[in-house]
């Protein structure tokens, strides 16, 4: 961290200041204390509809300059890099434009709402990359430490072959039939509901992680509470005459089964209606010579399980991903002391600067993006569809 | 403990002397020991084709007799029960000639390896019943008092509405490639892999504890090693000409995704691949006010979240269940001291027995492990038609 | 366990039949039933005072005879072994006159209430040894598997040089101050309180386990609630004029400090105070080169840190102590099975057994129990004397 | 965080920039991000002996200027607060100086290496609080907000009468006999090892949550490597004749027993030589209606057993202390999503902050830093004398 002359700006805007504009920022802002960056973020510019919500959203989170309109960021010179990090049925446009203007683009998931919105980013994506523009979307916990070790166990080949996935995303914050219909809950702004909001993220992990595709899957899909209390943000929707509910058009929960290239078999869940369970992102892999275990509620914590050792000591470790020889760790804390959920944003921002800086495509693609999206829309035709085995890429070979 | 007279016998004759039959064994011998029971157990007979070991296993176990033919208990007047411990395709001759000899039937699970075998035991249970000879299918899983606890929870309404059901039944003993041929990976023997073996006691679990059925599955079924070196007991196998290996002809691994009466949905799955899992039996149940967890490999806890609780102290309990008021514990050890697996089986006898002294039937009945037998036809019957959603009761009208 | 010939017998007398008593007749039941014993139990007589309850209880646990004075044993043929399983008051006279009565003796720990009846009773052992006659005292803990686990893995010299001990036993039954004045509260029945009780268990441990000597302690006792009701078992306890409340004479618990032989440090606690702590009899050990920690709460698993390892996938592993190679499990079921708190009695006398036919001297030894017995009299000579450092051998070299 | 008018600006200087600068600078960066703070942090100056060192920190953690001696500091108007992040031996003389020149103060802890120097810091800070100048000294630990609440449930009743404490502080970076001789393995420099490090968090946290003063001790030190290769660091350290190798001089191990105001007794052990425990912070509060416990490694957790349940269904509860309801966890994400060690500094500036705005004393003062400084030096007492139970406050009267 002590290079010799100082690293040049990379100027940045970001559309958005809620839940994730706030990760975002305090990434943007973290990013170059902890990691010896090659460029170094200057936090130029804020974009929100609301002028004084925004204003105070910049101060608050540090970024000198408020826009009101996404597309002032596209003509200023001082603006490298767009960051997306408003509701999913506004992506394609903001990201689509952005790299078609030259601008860098970092975008949160899910990509978009549907496949045919998800092609059309990856396809500005690919031209974009043609003329060194990068572009990445915001499946951020590939960089929690814990999982960036287990994507790496399985690259070291310790797990021999892979045979189970078992993954569940499981919140609460739905089982309140009180809780008001936002705009997560509303198929226009959200596509889907658990299983596009976190579902998605337990689907770029296993695929991620084990290196392999999901070919098709069999989804069954639930929604507990049909309708809810009109709120605030609940913007644009018509309740029905004389009350002030209005209907969930969203899926609560999500379950389905799937295969993978290799042969390898997975069970995966979402919900917002698990009592008790907060965050529960888990993840279980079974392979031939190794089994791996996360929760995100123990995000600091890898199990692993080694088959090859002797019967009298083996058994799942418990492993405190906390330490200079685990990915990102050398530039925090001393082993034993935790990070947080937010530093998850922190490594997304270090490892896309690089990227830029490198001239080198950073991962996860949007065609990263376009797979996960496919298979969730597949989860939803086989929903549809009595279960029945639904391929995710319909018309090509088996992948 | 302290009966005035000392309580009248009641002769058991056991068919059987490998794994189950030592587990049975101990129950029996036992008991009596800890619970005052109505009827005295006098373990008077153990049937074993080959009469050495028979004899061997006899005087080990603590029976009196020994005979080679399972025959021979029904004619013996000393004879009041007989007890199955044998494969699953035995169990429906043997079964039902006992209860048709007026013999009390305690039998292993699962209940036969087949729906039309299943219907026919429960006829045999039925017609039995009405003479007053008692019949309980050995779902032992029941009585684990962590279990039991469960069970009693969701009876309290303490769980509100069941909305979710995961459960996974995870071994690993398949794992190695060189395992054997044995009997229970072969269909005319075993009837199913996994999905019969280990699948069946979770099934069974879902619906006892949340005291609702099964109507319909989506099941997917793998067999990840195909073949397997043939063993002692792949017997009356044919090897292929020139081979010392078999192929297997049930599954390693099933998953399932199920529909429960109330509007519940569930996510099922059975393997002997879980590298690292030993005997991880897991059940998870959401509800509306309340959750609860259990794995077997921790059998004597039961984790629970209370919903309704303040948030400053919500989160989910570990409940050591070795309280005198939980179910069984209080014929046990003091607070704290575990007890085992084989202690399943002592409640059940514990409670079959107390059945049949109190001329009432016990339960799980032939007509629960129809049920389940019934939810595992569907299983494989949609895992062949493409995960198709698949009514476990074809005919009859939704449940 | 199909020896050709049948094991000849042995016969056994147990003295006492309330807690410990059942615990040891299980034992005594069950050993022949899971190991290939080289002599065979046979449970000839039960001694108890009140000949009713006696009666009662041999019915109940399997036992032929009943005598109403332990001294009947003496003269009796048919009885090999006298087991005590009686208040600590009762050990020396009934161990000592047993030993030079001939008969092998398996006594409950703590051995006795003071180091100079320890002492007589190891000298009688040793009396009695040189004629063939073994004795045992009864720290079961030793032969839970997980613990005889860590056993092996100290003396295969896998921790290093063993520097820390932490060792705690926390029950929680005299938090309620309601409790009645029973015979544990009362130092002349007991002759001490957690310290005795339960603090014996993890000294015994302590030094079992890593094979070292407490050389010295400093020790803080307390009791909390300095009176209790009378109960029917207070016998011969003078109430406070007017008051149905006696004086607790004993402590609720005890903290010491501890050095080794070979250098290592440790920290012991005893307590029934700690609300919420059913029977955590947790012990971690920490060597140069790895570590070990076990809770009774989880008795069967054990958790093992390899400090050699590669820091990317090191951590403390849970090993589930239920694989055929680990200490007695091969008798038991398969993987993953638990086994409850009874056996680690089934074991004692499956290896008292063992020892009798072999003509050797089980462990722990009456020795053994006079040295667990010195170090809890240092702790209260420590505690009596402003914890001032006290030597657990006040006239020897330092050992 | 949508104030009307923008907060006014606080200057600050901070002194030091390497691990403890490092966390300082995070929190000063991000307070006024996620809390809407009542004055706005300047990050003024950065304090460091070597110029070009200090001014790349400055340039990476976001502090405007550079200095060279503290004293520089004293005389800038805009400066308002000192914060001193260096070893304990250079605390006093920034820490009074400062206050003298009418700075707040924050200082890391410990607050000194002696009484003498903590009752002089101490006085300092009672004569600056008579003149408004505020002073904190750095025990970050109680703004994790999983201890916050553990403090807050003591305060609230729910533990009834505290009985036991019993808290570890256990690291392992000292096992590897080549780690080298750092500062803090030098008496001069940091005035203890173990015990002064690590040990006065525990001590700070078991008064802080229990709300009772530690009376008496009884403490046993123990240095088991006494010897280590010279480092870089090991500045101004005479190595002995012909070796690369120098004496540690402080302890790698303390154990304590200790007795509170209220009668409870404690247990404590801090040491740097536990294989596998990275950062194990652990604390254990047994009252006679509730019990908490902590540990650092998994610091978003907290346990916690409520005495006065119905026995079926009590437990320890992991409660995820990531709720609104939560101490500070409003500011942050949603429950379930974690957050790292680094903010317990985040907090710990935003309270100081909001204590010099309120013209209030924050705590911890330098007077309970005092107060843990002197159970230290009455371990050392203790520990030198035979572990004789040693008073903590040894002219005063019994507290």
């Amino acid at each position: 961290m002590t290079g010799t002359a100082p690293a040049a700006p990379i100027g940045v805007g970001i559309v958005g200041y809620s839940f994730m504009g706030r990760a975002h920022s305090h990434a943007w802002r973290s990013a170059g204390a902890f990691f010896d960056l090659p460029l170094r973020p200057a936090m130029t510019a804020l974009v929100g509809r609301d002028p004084e919500k925004a204003r105070a959203a910049a101060a608050e989170q540090g970024w000198r300059d408020v826009e009101t309109d996404y597309k002032a960021l596209l003509g200023r010179d001082d603006i490298d890099v767009v960051d997306i990090c408003t509701p999913g049925d506004t992506h394609p446009e903001i990201a689509i434009a952005a790299l078609d203007a030259g601008k860098h683009v970092l975008c949160e998931k899910p990509l978009a709402n549907t496949v045919a919105e998800a092609e059309a980013m990856a396809a500005a994506a690919e031209r974009a990359a043609a003329r060194g523009v990068r572009s990445m979307v915001g499946f951020n916990y590939r960089r929690v430490p814990a999982l960036a070790m287990a994507h790496r166990l399985v690259g070291q080949g310790i797990l021999g072959t892979v045979r189970h996935v078992r993954a569940q995303y499981l919140q609460d914050f739905l089982v309140d039939p009180e809780f008001p219909l936002v705009w997560r809950l509303q198929r226009e702004r959200a596509g889907s509901g658990a299983l596009g909001d976190i579902g998605a993220h337990i689907v770029d992990l296993a695929q991620h992680i084990t290196g392999q595709h999901i070919t098709g899957v069999s989804g069954t899909l639930e929604t507990f509470i049909r309708d809810r209390p009109l709120a605030e943000s609940s913007d644009g929707l018509a309740a029905r005459p004389g009350e002030q509910r209005g209907p969930v058009t969203v899926d609560d929960a999500a379950l389905f089964t799937a295969r993978f290239d290799n042969g390898a078999i997975g069970s995966f869940e979402a919900t917002r209606m698990a009592a008790g369970r907060k965050n529960a992102m888990r993840i279980e892999i079974n392979g031939s010579d190794a089994s791996l275990a996360f929760d995100f509620e123990s995000m600091n914590e890898l199990h692993f399980h080694d088959h090859t050792e002797r019967a009298e000591t083996a058994g799942f470790r418990r492993i405190l991903v906390t330490e200079p020889a685990h990915p990102y760790m050398a530039a925090w804390w001393p082993p034993g002391h935790l990070i947080g959920y937010e530093h998850s944003f922190t490594h997304e921002v270090k490892d896309f600067i690089e990227a830029v800086a490198a001239g080198t495509d950073p991962v996860p693609s949007f065609a990263d993006g376009l797979r996960v999206q496919r298979v969730l829309a597949a989860v939803e035709e086989s929903a549809a569809n009595a279960s029945v085995w639904t391929r995710t890429d319909p018309e090509g070979a088996p992948r």
